[in-house]
């Protein structure tokens, strides 16, 4: 029994309201041995509040050491637990680029390469080629035409781009085309298992029509196709929590992610003050609220330590407007760590704060790291993270009598 | 491998004498943020002296966020998985009545309700009526006769009765026959598997000559029957622990738990006084003894944080006569938190002492929930406690060479 046919078979309605604020890559790493971190140095007066009130702890989204991706992040956010459910690299790639994947849709990340006049492959990336060359090829290959069979192709960056392939009886196990070398032709794309043969057909007709499209091109020449996968069959939130949750969010990626669980997407905000104000608007309609903050991810990511610290502000002078709503719980969180040290996703457990009237606060006194370690909530796996909302918004039965 | 694959393969024998005080409903709340739970409020000097000498944690019952019943929380303490071992609602009622179910039995909680002219039910738990009424009709089913099958009815409280049928070959895995809505009949018993055929019929059987005996009852002229079970197959304690279990309990739920695993009820006592003279005299014939304190929840449940406060003080007070026989591992904990500002048990993880020659002491000052969350135990799912005792008694063998 997982922790999701507990709640499903536990969950109970009431009005309570549940906020997570999700800030991406919330989590860091001083520069040198006992310095501080993004959190230590950003000056977070209602956030450390919060701390006071509430209760820590860290969030360890896959597994101690393992650094995940967003997809993994968010689904271990969303309870889904990560190591059972995967996405797909195709589905995730058009998730990415917000493509809503039906449950007919196989979907597959294609790469320009160059073929030479014996169609081996010369570069597996068709020389980097730029984005404002690649997207106008991407969308000339949505001339191909197979009888009962819907193709999508949406151009990504670079080499890069999306198909998804829609019809009936479309399987998601096909091998990638791409051989990881060169001097070799792409591969033909053969079916897994016998349920996707037919995707494997459809796929080598749109390999064929596209390199007719694409002959005569100097680098794009040619293409390989990854990570075929159909849209992950992930049980939706309102079963497995009975919560009618919505997902406050700015880029596709995490729109994408939230729609695959069944969250609705609501508003069309671009900043967070427009985020809140969405917030606002939708309060009476949901029970749940996910709100994705990109830019804590963002700014690790270019290593900028400095404007990590000032996104992080930027979060905590939007606590008041969220605690104004009165959120039964409210959640801040991340999906992964990005030190602005490392330039990049890490491994290190998340800092989390839960707070609720029915929270045993743990006497910590700031929103740290650090603080993070002695909280109440101790270390945990995110995946916990939704069912301990759920009971602080006492939307738990008990289990057994 | 479970724990239990471990601890059946590497427990070895000695003549270390471990004790386990399980104060149900332990943990607390407070019922203003920042202020006293009920183990803070108590005045614990004994407590606080044990826990200043050992080592503290939170033990979760089964797992974040998941509020346990009384089975699911004695069988995680015990070392079972609560989640692998489901104790089925009629062998759970039947051991909360103190029914001892044996290996050729399944019970069933039955209802009475109010049948109309047609035999549609008009009321599925017969108004309500009073305990002092539907007694001795649960007594007077005592009459119905199946050859082959001995038949066991015991009242419980209200419209709801035991039904224990034992007999050969009867499997436990019959579908509920109240049929949750009013205006139709009871369903008729109808097995989900086939092992469990014969008992589909017993119960058909029974349900007949009952209606036969309830007739021309006002309120209670019918039944439904719920939750068949076996007697759940738990591995029996000295198996899997090399343990000589004995149960000093007072009430029949926790005698039927400990029963359950296969450890021996001793005494009769009905007061904490007398559960220790009981704890005393046994002291010479058993390696492990779990006493179970039950006031520490039915204050909580009652709502009443000053009565609970006494009770944990009445435990403290307790500590001393324990601490006498020199036990080589002590054990204070909860089966689940049961707060009095929530009424009711809680997911809350609950505050554990562990006191032994070799455990490590952790620097903790007293025995409070705040404390134990910086504990050397850390956070831990109760099914390890029975492994910790175990360790610290010097009853495990090494794991590998």
């Amino acid at each position: 029994m997982d922790m999701q046919d507990l709640t499903r078979s536990l969950h109970v309605r009431n009005d309570s309201k549940i906020v997570m604020v999700v800030a991406d890559g919330l989590g860091g790493l001083p520069f040198e041995s006992g310095g501080m971190t993004e959190l230590d140095a950003a000056h977070c007066p209602r956030l450390d509040t919060l701390a006071r009130r509430g209760i820590l702890g860290l969030s360890i989204p896959v597994k101690p050491g393992i650094t995940p991706g967003s997809g993994p992040g968010h689904l271990a956010l969303f309870g889904y637990d990560p190591l059972q459910y995967v996405i797909g690299r195709g589905a995730l790639e058009a998730t990415g680029i917000g493509f809503e994947l039906g449950p007919n849709d196989v979907a597959a990340r294609g790469n320009f390469c160059t073929l030479d006049g014996a169609g081996l492959i010369t570069d597996r990336r068709a020389g980097r080629i730029a984005s404002h060359e690649s997207a106008p090829l991407a969308i000339r290959l949505r001339q191909v035409k197979i009888p009962g069979i819907e193709v999508f192709v949406e151009p990504v960056k670079e080499h890069r781009f999306v198909v998804v392939f829609r019809g009936p009886g479309l399987g998601g196990d096909v091998r990638d085309t791409d051989p990881q070398a060169t001097g070799v032709p792409p591969l033909v794309p053969q079916a897994a298992q016998a349920t996707s043969a037919k995707t494997a057909e459809v796929a080598a007709e749109f390999v064929a029509q596209s390199q007719k499209l694409l002959k005569g091109e100097a680098k794009a020449n040619g293409l390989t196709l990854r990570g075929f996968s159909e849209r992950p069959a992930l049980p939706p939130f309102e079963e497995v929590y009975g919560l009618r949750a919505a997902a406050v969010a700015v880029y596709p990626m995490y729109k994408g992610l939230a729609r695959l669980v069944g969250m609705q997407l609501v508003g069309n905000a671009q900043t967070l003050d427009e985020q809140l104000a969405v917030l606002e608007q939708e309060w009476q309609n949901f029970d749940f609220f996910f709100l994705h903050f990109k830019y804590t991810d963002s700014t690790g990511e270019d290593g900028n330590f400095q404007a990590k610290v000032q996104r992080i502000e930027e979060l905590d002078a939007a606590m008041p407007r969220i605690m104004a709503l009165d959120p039964t719980v409210l959640i801040v969180t991340g999906d992964h760590s990005t030190p602005s040290r490392l330039r990049s996703h890490s491994w290190h457990p998340v800092p989390t704060l839960l707070l609720s009237d029915v929270c045993l606060s743990d006497l910590c006194e700031a929103f740290t790291e650090r603080e993070c370690i002695r909280g109440g909530l101790g270390q945990f796996e995110a995946k916990y993270l939704m069912p301990l909302a759920l009971a602080n918004a006492l939307r738990l039965g008990k289990y057994g009598a």
